[in-house]
Parts: C-alpha cells; sequence; structure tokens
C-alpha cells in the first residue's frame, strides 16, 4: 500500500470512500531526527530496519523527479503526489539513472541507520508500464532477462549486490520470489506463509508476517462500532494463536525463520491514539508469541494470558496513556462514523 | 468561550463557519494524570492554576446533572453537551444545591492543584435565564442583591470566602468586577487594561491579558493563508511592545499588577501543532516582555531581539520539534484551506 507524504489532501478511510480531509498534509524527519530515533531505539535494545520501496510504490518520488518514471508511457512531468492509497500503477524506470538516484539515497539512508538488514519494498509492482514502455523492453532485451517479472528480479538483485558490497542485507516483501530471488535476500512473507516457505526451503531467511493472520491495521471485532472496519476479525485471541513457524518445515528450513512482525498500516489512521487503539491491546498478544516458547496453536493457554492481561498489563497500558481497544469495544471519541472500510470475512486459516 | 470536551461532533473553524468533523470528541485526565502534570511543571519552577468557570460556560456540567441548571425556565433533562463554542445562555441556577456541588468539586481540585490561585471564570454569563427564572428573582430578593449583576457577585463572593476559609486565593475574569468585586478576588483582565486598572486601584491584584494586545489564538499575519483566522492581526513585534502595566497607574497601584498572561484559546485548533503554530514563535516576545526590564514600548530594541530569534532560538524551537509560524508564512500542512475564520481589522492601542 502507499500513501504518500507530501500530499494536498487526504482520502478519509477505505480507498473506496468519497471523503476527504482538505488539509493539505506533509513533513519530514531531518537527518539529526531519525539519528535521534534510532538512538533512542536503540537504548530500548530496538533496531530500527528502514524501507524504501523499489520499483514500485514511487509515484511520490517520480512527481518529485519525473525522469525516474517510465516517461516514454506517461507524461511523469504532469503527475503529482498521489492523494489516495492502494497499488499504484507509476512504477520507477528500469534505467542506469534510477539506480544510480537510488544508490544516492540508499547511501545517505545507510548512514542513518546502522540496521544490517534494509528494506528495499519490491511488492506491488504493476508491469503494466513496463509492458508499454519501449525503453523497458529494449532493457528486458539487452539484459536477457525474458520478461517483466525478470527485470524486476534483475533490480532487486542489483540492490542485492549493492547492499552485500557494503555489509548489509537486502529484505523485501515476497513479491521479490517472482522472476528468480536475488542470492542474499531475506523475505517477509506478507500475502500469506507460502512466500517464507518457498523461501526458507530455498535456504533463504524470512520474517513472517501473513496479512491473513497478524495485520494489526484489521479490525478487532465486528460490528457497526470499529473505526474504519478494514480487512478480517482477527481477535487478541487469533493473534496469541499465530504460529510463526510453519510445521511442514523440517527443522533446518526452520532456522531460516528469524522471527515474525505484525504490520500495522496507517492509512485510515488519522492520530497516534487511532494508532494506538488499532495495535493495542493486540500487540501484548503477538509479544508473547515471539518472544517465548509457546505450545501448538490450539494448545496454548489464552485464558491465562487474558488474565495476566487483567491482572497487569491494561493497567500498565494505562499508566503509560497508551490508546488502546477496550475490551467492550470503541470509546465514543474511538469511533469513526460515517467513515466507509472494508471489512472482509472469514477466519485466519490454522497452519 | 467554551468548547465541551465530550461531544458528539465538532465545530470546524469559527462558530459561524457551516462545517462539522463528525467524529465524537472526549477523554478524561485522571486525578493521577493531573498529578503528574502538576509535578512535571512544578520541576521547571511553573505552578499550574487550575479553572472551574462558574457560574457560565456550565452546559456540560448542566448536561450531565441537569438540576444545576435553571430548569425552571429551560428543560436541563433535555440539554446535551454543546457542539459549538462562543457565549452560552445555559448557565447554573443561583440555589444552595448549587453551591454545595461545586463546592465537592472544588475539594476535589484543591486536592490536586496545590496552587494558591483558583480560578473560577465568572465570564460571560448571560443573565436571561436568571431574569426569566422564578427560583432566581426570588434568591435575589431574599438576598437583597438588587439584580442579576448582585446575584453573580453573590456567587462569587461566595466562593471568594470559602476559598479565602482553604488558604486560597480566587482569580477570576474581569467580569468578576460587575455587581462589586469580591473582598479576596484578583481579576485577570482580558476584556482590555479597563477592568485590572478598576482592580488595581481598588487595592485588588491583577493579572494582564488584554484581548486586543495578547491574545495569541488571534492571528498573526493577515492575507489568506493563516489557518482559521480568528481576531486581530498581531505580530511578533506587536506582542514584544505589549506593556503589562499601564503607565496612568501609580507605583503603589502598579504593584497589584502580578504580571501578564497570553492567552490561547483552542477552539479552532485541531491538533498540537496547530497549537504550537498558534502559540510561537510570538511566546518568546511574551516572555521577554513578562520576564525582563525593558523600556517603554515604542523605544524597545525589537530588531535586537528578532537577531537574538535567528540567531539562536529558531533553531532550539527546531531542535525541541516546536511547529512554530514560519517568518514567511505557513508551510502547506499548516495551512487549513476552506475553513472559515472570523478576522478582525484593527491596529492594538498603545498604552
Amino acid at each position: 500500500m502507499e500513501t504518500a507524504a507530501w500530499r494536498p489532501r487526504t482520502k478519509r478511510g477505505h480507498r473506496t470512500s468519497e471523503l476527504w480531509d482538505e488539509t493539505p498534509h506533509g513533513g519530514y524527519y531531518t537527518q539529526d531526527d531519525l539519528r535521534e530515533i534510532v538512538a533512542y531505539a536503540a537504548e530500548r535494545h530496538v533496531t530500527v530496519v528502514p524501507e524504501i520501496d523499489v520499483p514500485g510504490h514511487s509515484q511520490a518520488a517520480i512527481a518529485a523527479y519525473p525522469h525516474l518514471g517510465n516517461s516514454d508511457v506517461v507524461d511523469t512531468e504532469a503527475l503529482g503526489v498521489w492523494e489516495t492509497w492502494g497499488v499504484n500503477p507509476n512504477v520507477l524506470a528500469p534505467t542506469e539513472e534510477v539506480l544510480r538516484f537510488y544508490e544516492d539515497v540508499f547511501t545517505e539512508v545507510l548512514d542513518v541507520f546502522p540496521s544490517t538488514f534494509f528494506h528495499i519494498g519490491g511488492d506491488e509492482c504493476p508491469k503494466d508500464q513496463w509492458k508499454a514502455s519501449e525503453t523497458a523492453q529494449k532493457r528486458i532485451a539487452e539484459l536477457g532477462v525474458g520478461d517483466e517479472d525478470g527485470l524486476q528480479s534483475w533490480f532487486i538483485r542489483h540492490f542485492d549486490t549493492w547492499l552485500t558490497a557494503r555489509g548489509r542485507r537486502l529484505i523485501g516483501w515476497d513479491e521479490i520470489l517472482e522472476g528468480g530471488l536475488a542470492p542474499g535476500a531475506t523475505v517477509t512473507s506478507w500475502r500469506g506463509y507460502a512466500g517464507g516457505i518457498t523461501a526458507a526451503r530455498a535456504g533463504h531467511d524470512v520474517v513472517m508476517c501473513p496479512e491473513q493472520q497478524v495485520y494489526l491495521d484489521f479490525r478487532q471485532a465486528g460490528g457497526e462500532e470499529e473505526p474504519v472496519p478494514i480487512g478480517w476479525v482477527r481477535t487478541m485471541e487469533d493473534i496469541y494463536r499465530f504460529e510463526p513457524v510453519p510445521p511442514e518445515l523440517t527443522p533446518e528450513e526452520a532456522r531460516h525463520v528469524l522471527g515474525a512482525q505484525a504490520n500495522s498500516w496507517a492509512e485510515v489512521m488519522d492520530s497516534q491514539d487511532r494508532r494506538d487503539y488499532q495495535t493495542f491491546p493486540r500487540l501484548a498478544a503477538f509479544s508473547e508469541v515471539v518472544w517465548s516458547e509457546l505450545p501448538a496453536p490450539d494448545a496454548r493457554d489464552y485464558e491465562g494470558f487474558a488474565r495476566r492481561m487483567d491482572a497487569a498489563h491494561y493497567a500498565r497500558l494505562d499508566a503509560l496513556g497508551v490508546a488502546y481497544r477496550p475490551k467492550n469495544g470503541p470509546k465514543p471519541w474511538q469511533r469513526r462514523p460515517g467513515v466507509g472500510g472494508f471489512p472482509r470475512e472469514g477466519r485466519p486459516p490454522r497452519v
């Protein structure tokens, strides 16, 4: 998904909503701001992993630097910053000039973030512009990569080599499997477990974050009162029974599962409190899953966990001022009446 | 002015605007939250002065406890929380029951705030309901206070006595002069200097905050780009030339001017950043006025102050992440296109 920071207005709710917030949106972090965040996290034993998404999700960059886009297909000079979100057709041109530009950007980012891993996105890159672009088609022929998937793979491989030469490791969304995984790549498996399983079996490291299981932007309960309900209902118990390591992996393959992450995309979260609401208390269940030894999902003592939440942890969240979702549903000011979401139905697949 | 916290929706912009934010608004501080704020401020040598506004600006209290209102004039059971702002006709009933209720509330508030001063509001209390209320008219006759202004004065005097008996001092907006100032009262003079001058000459202490001079919610520049422009244009230089002590006061009278305050009402400020924008950098000019010895307004070295801002203070605000108004006007995301304000024209009167 993509939301551009410097946008003239903002879609309210799901991208199918017709509501707009007409306040321009923008702002930036200085390199010093970012170093402060990195240092703050490091004091708490947290490593911040930066992500610069290529070659998709790039309209904001193309709006600022039109030569980065497929200008033989679309008038990139006329492109503004996107005001809504979702999968965006405007992707980077597969040129040497674009590679040099991003090498410069990555060099500055690496200087700020000491993280071993560097996330290059790689997700949701529609191939329509490359199919229509003479430049891209010539490039496919020159490189001998066969098709547009091969071109994307070439793009990612370039940065895999580039990052490895600098002592870093490339990580990307599971779309980077398409067209062949770059030799040093690690995969964040978001469209399900399948990409992660394939990568682990091929000897690549994996971080599991299947959207069917642990997307915290997805709604926590059914009913009309959840603010801007998106995705499947995933309760705290569902999260507590999430299993990062699929049982079909051999012990050797399973060692490639470095851990899991719970994504929480913010397109419909209009404030820090809304983000707190969506993320907590489920993040506590997720933390116990990834930071402790638990039995198989169905054998886990969820009631015991819930008792510990009641006995101590909700009080901690209260003391910290975390605006978590109350057990009996949102407080009035946590609702967003009239702002449309995009709920989906279905239970999480068990692994 | 009045904005109720627990409201079903929120007026966007000036109260004459037709825009609404349909998100319910609410929340509260626990007593522990307040003690934390008081302690945080005290560590920085700041005393937090609480305000509970009586007998006007009380619709939220009446909506929760209908017996507090003039129920022989208006159906207080049917009153909701006000969704807009300004001067509100729903005021407290002048009954013993209401006094007891507020004594209970004040007792809890005094326990949290060690401040010597306790602000009881006293402003913007329309007398229409009391004029129409048989209960209020009987009360005027019983008390022998003559009219509705006398009734308001009786109300404030009651709490002056009550606070004094508890070792505290009552402070109120300059409307508390109407009907006769309570013996121990201190005045925050907001409608101009006049109330403060009258009070100081009568031997009462005064805090100067004339809206013509130092209301920081008022706009900082002319033009279309200021967010939700309210009130008169008051530049940083205007604030720097604000004089808290009117020259017509004798030295003895002038000693009653305890200081000044710069009010910054938040009805059109939708976020902390908007409040930063409205308050800074002008608060720096105000601080120098009240915390240093300066010559008469026209003789002040504003250029020297501006140079010191450029040389050091803007950088401090940047480092602290304060979203102040840039000298050349708002950044795009600091604007509020389409949200109506209520600008007024005129230079500040010089004293």
